[in-house]
């Protein structure tokens, strides 16, 4: 279970905005317009069809797979690792992903050295089918490897892009399998698809249970029984001026690689030019506590008042770590913490952030995890879809694109031509 | 080497600007109020207590250390992960650095898991002497691998704080080792004090060098042979209303920790109630390139115009990964590249990142190291401590507090006691 407290609430002259906005995304999903609020339904088949494939496939049913490969950036990528990150620790499959996602090449170098063939599966993720990066490196994967992919490693490589896409009508032509993302489903909001569903399932995570978190926050939502995300769009569309940073504050290190993915969906989705020519949107950033703690929050609490802060933490880390009753002599004063467990510290550390921020007046709420659950995890990754949905709404931008970074693709590829 | 480049010029009423804050900033070094600025030259003396201090411990020459463990957090961790980030895949000691930094107890669990006491050292930094993160570590530590200090173990921990500190008493009851940190030298300021420099120097890295490449650069400075940086603090300080947003966009994984580095140093130091009693600061923000391209280019590009951009790359990774001569069917169009090292794609990326923001006219400068050397990161250091002492001065701020994390501090403490 998540749990939403909000500190702030929006003016009284937001019922309309918060209506309209309602009826702007509920028209996305019922017109089938915008896909992503389709997939925690539609994405249960495709759980079934992987693992009919899974079984199915000479490669994967070896016995031999323990690294599943991701070759993908951005959406391809954010997502699945943020999955990952959160329940890595409670995976007892015996199988691991690694993600190649940058084209530096100590990056790639270092990942290559931790793999081998036998034990790999290669998942080459690409909505348009051409990223530079991912080719590059999909290219480079199969030199290292020597992949025949025209005989017994066609079975090896699974790729996931749009139906009709370069990729797509690659792995038609060599027989390799390809799940499709649907074509009213961008890449910042694809981890519920093919994206996420084929690397989690095969990596040994429990995706139905991810799907059904975000469904049934999702239907709670359309039901109106989530008015709080309404009311925080509201509240941060209505004082974009006044609060353009947004800050998500998160109480856990497996938690940085969710801010990540946050940063993307909200910054690349917001940051537009309005229907009136206008520049808006908000610039997200992700914190881990307790260590930015004494990194960021000065400038939080005496820089300019410029920032709203989400906190994120974990009730229960199901970690019973406790610092012990030791003594030492001249630190006596740290004492009152011992037979404390860090679960305790870390939480209190979060409260004691946020109460030193309220006082401050910084526009502040929460969300905790009862506990780290695919469930949980699915729900969050529908709250921050719809936050973002609804934002975007209110705002007046095409929520959906990212004409903004097409200049440099062309700026590099007019380079290389030169 | 670094090289420096700028497409932003500070307007012409900014002489005075300029020359004061050069001369406030030299007057903190010559009357010792600050101490930064001593260290590059001062920690060289230091080095070779460290190796001697090395050659005599029992622990430290018993052929059996591979594991060199900090204990710190916020000043006392991220230049020293930001150092070892960066050169760790050069370095052949057979040692490896670990940090314990958060209150995570999954975090914690993990490292632990990861370390015996056999084969490691554990070096505590608090400047202050009672971090409450770092002081429960500890004892965490202690009680796991159930650490003699009053016997064998005394040799095995080497404490780092302000000489009169909880932890310095600590030290010279227990008759364990302990470095001091200046008591002029903040810990954002202290990387290259004992804070970096013990720690560095026992997991194997060329100190010296770092310190060289710092000292030369400082000596420039202050020589008047680095104006474009006295101008860049110009522009931001002048600035600092329309381009509140500070990006660092780092072309390499492995600069990840520089730019949270540079967060801390940043927000910490500029984010402040000024002389006059107002809220000041500028917003730091860490990304990483090509990855970032995906996820934040869209929101600086078409969102409001409240950014600089600061672009690292690397000349020379000194890697040959090449992008091998493999032709897909239908993926033909990406073979333009293929011949090309990712060292080229890398920095082409870079560059028409770059290119793409100057056209969009957002304020943009470029740092470029040669190759990853000693010499460049302690030049960089330098130049990140400059600019920011520089911008303090500027904005009339108190650069080297941080009054503000005190109040959460208080909260947390007293929440305890109920």
């Amino acid at each position: 279970m998540l749990n939403f407290k909000r500190d702030f609430i929006p003016g009284s002259d937001t019922e309309e905005l918060m209506e309209n906005a309602f009826e702007t995304i509920r028209d996305e999903k019922e017109s089938g317009r915008i896909g992503y609020y389709l997939l925690p339904k539609s994405s249960q088949v495709l759980v079934e069809e992987v693992e009919t494939f899974s079984k199915n496939n000479p490669v994967l049913n070896s016995g031999k797979i323990k690294n599943i490969v991701v070759i993908g950036i951005g959406g391809s990528s954010l997502g699945i690792k943020a999955v990952d990150s959160l329940l890595c620790h409670k995976n007892n499959s015996g199988r691991k992903l690694f993600l190649f996602e940058n084209s530096d090449p100590l990056d790639i170098s270092q990942t290559l050295s931790q793999l081998s063939r036998e034990e790999s599966v290669f998942i080459v993720i690409s909505k348009s089918g051409s990223t530079i990066e991912t080719t590059s490196i999909f290219k480079t994967v199969i030199a290292h490897f020597d992949l025949d992919l025209e005989g017994e490693d066609s079975s090896r490589v699974i790729t996931i892009t749009d139906k009709g896409s370069s990729l797509s009508e690659f792995a038609d032509s060599y027989g390799i399998k390809q799940f499709n993302i649907p074509l009213n489903v961008g890449g910042r909001f694809s981890v519920l698809s093919a994206v996420g569903v084929v690397p989690l399932l095969l990596a040994g995570y429990n995706v139905k249970a991810l799907l059904e978190g975000a469904s049934s926050f999702l239907e709670s939502f359309f039901d109106r029984e989530e008015q709080h995300l309404l009311e925080k769009a509201a509240f941060y569309a209505q004082n974009s001026k006044e609060y353009p940073i947004n800050v998500l504050f998160s109480y856990a290190n497996k938690l940085e690689n969710l801010t990540k993915w946050y940063v993307q969906l909200w910054g690349e989705s917001i940051g537009k030019i309005d229907h009136n020519g206008e520049n808006v949107g908000m610039t997200p950033i992700g914190l881990i506590g307790a260590v930015d703690q004494h990194s960021f929050l000065q400038l939080i609490i005496e820089g300019p008042k410029d920032k709203t802060v989400t906190f994120i933490n974990i009730d229960d880390f199901e970690n019973p770590l406790t610092i012990p009753d030791v003594t030492l002599k001249h630190i006596e004063k740290t004492d009152f913490i011992n037979g404390h467990s860090f679960n305790e510290l870390i939480n209190a550390q979060c409260e004691a952030t946020k109460q030193s921020l309220l006082q401050s007046d910084v526009p502040v709420d929460s969300i905790s995890f009862d506990t780290v659950s695919e469930e949980n995890i699915g729900a969050m990754i529908i709250y921050y879809e719809l936050l973002t949905s609804l934002t975007g709404a209110m705002l007046n931008v095409n929520t959906y694109d990212q004409p903004g970074v097409e200049l440099g693709k062309q700026i590099l590829y007019a380079n290389f031509e030169k």
